[in-house]
């Protein structure tokens, strides 16, 4: 952090959007924002060659939340995003994919705002456009569906309720955020509620890295083979989805993403 | 389109989302793609200030399905790719926003691969993310709700019918494309099916460009408002979103888009 950024009163959130991975999936506007962010607050999520991208004098913190080791409390985000701009830093904070979609945006915005703190959203590219990028298929199709739903396998109260009866029905399509834990327990709500055990289901693992894997099954099969592929990394599942199935299409995915 | 580039049988499609106007909201991925393209095929949505980024020597042919003027059939933009890919040229077929939601991008999938043509997808901010970044929200919030729904507001049949019961209920978040034809029909549907007439509904009118307007409404008002606000360009509307009504949130964000 150097001297001359600061100008006590008149620091600055960005809340920006780092994508799933790829710094190329970056937009213009994110790299502005951390070209000039004087500290970077990030979450365990964003990958080591996005945050090479930070400026030199910029402070990285980073202030994941994560399930091992020492964990970052909400309130002590807020807190530290507060101080720094406060002190008059042009502070980003930095979120995996779009900061809006299952970001936990609002709080920081609250805590910021009620600071007279100034702020702005950039948008990012959130997993499932990466995703379903990944397996060349779109996530509205005419004739199959005319609306796609982004859904969190678990919310506050465990494992996230959801309108089961329209997600059961043919042709329907949901792209599943922290999925993994939850799979069983979607994929029991959709039998109930009158699903095809052959309705296909996709899903997406480290999408756009260097290693993403993809893992195509069935709702019939999506427990056993989640188990059997031992996927550590972030992944995004897709409901009604499997791999555009052309061989050209796929051999020319696999050779993009080597 | 310079010789040295045309290699007979090695063309190649990347079909590269174009972010909702912005140029800063292009990924450094689509700005490779579009530096590196022969021939670009590009929507009529696309602002001048993205297209003002293309390679010196790219050839640019708007393709735009407008409802005046000569209008481009979905097979002549198949042809169209198929035949600049096939004598050797890098293509990037630019859509507005993200080509995999609402982008019609199967068709074109699908015929590029017919011919045996490698291509890719490169994601882009989809107007959802753009538009809801604009009014300072979130398109998720814990304990409101755990799912957000993207919508066209009309198909191949005519107005699009959705799940309306649970799109009705409390607290659910729906981003609708192209619903501003469809608003008196979305806004009957709902209410036949017990949605509060004080729910939020807010448009934001070309979103990320200099020239966004918010319209911050209720679904009782919806059709009222929305014919006195006369708005031309393309809009995204929010069922269950206010702006962030924080007085130092909205003054941020129009200095920001000033």
């Amino acid at each position: 952090m150097t001297a001359s950024r600061i100008y006590p009163g008149s620091g600055h959130v960005d809340f920006v959007g780092a994508g799933p991975g790829d710094p190329d999936l970056l937009t213009v506007a994110a790299l502005k924002a951390f070209a000039a962010a004087d500290v970077v607050l990030h979450d365990r999520l964003i990958s080591d060659a996005v945050l090479a991208l930070a400026g030199e004098t910029a402070t990285l913190v980073d202030v994941g939340k994560a399930g091992f080791g020492p964990s970052w409390k909400q309130g002590d985000i807020d807190a530290l995003l507060v101080d720094h701009a406060s002190r008059g830093a042009r502070v980003v904070r930095l979120k995996s994919g779009d900061p809006t979609v299952f970001g936990r945006l609002d709080e920081e915005i609250d805590a910021v705002s009620a600071a007279g703190i100034s702020w702005r959203i950039v948008p990012g590219i959130t997993a499932a456009s990466a995703a379903v990028a990944g397996i060349g298929q779109s996530l509205t199709r005419r004739g199959r569906n005319s609306a796609v739903r982004f859904l969190t396998g678990h919310d506050m109260q465990g494992f996230a309720d959801h309108d089961w009866t329209a997600l059961a029905r043919p042709g329907a399509v949901a792209a599943i955020y922290m999925g993994k834990k939850s799979a069983r327990f979607v994929q029991g709500r959709l039998i109930m509620h009158g699903a095809d055990r052959a309705t296909p289901v996709t899903l997406v693992e480290n999408a756009s890295r260097p290693d993403q894997r993809v893992l195509a099954t069935t709702l019939d099969r999506l427990p056993a083979d989640l188990a059997a592929a031992e996927m550590d990394g972030p992944a995004l599942t897709f409901l009604g989805l499997a791999p555009r199935d052309a061989a050209t299409a796929l051999s020319t995915i696999n050779k993009e993403l080597a």
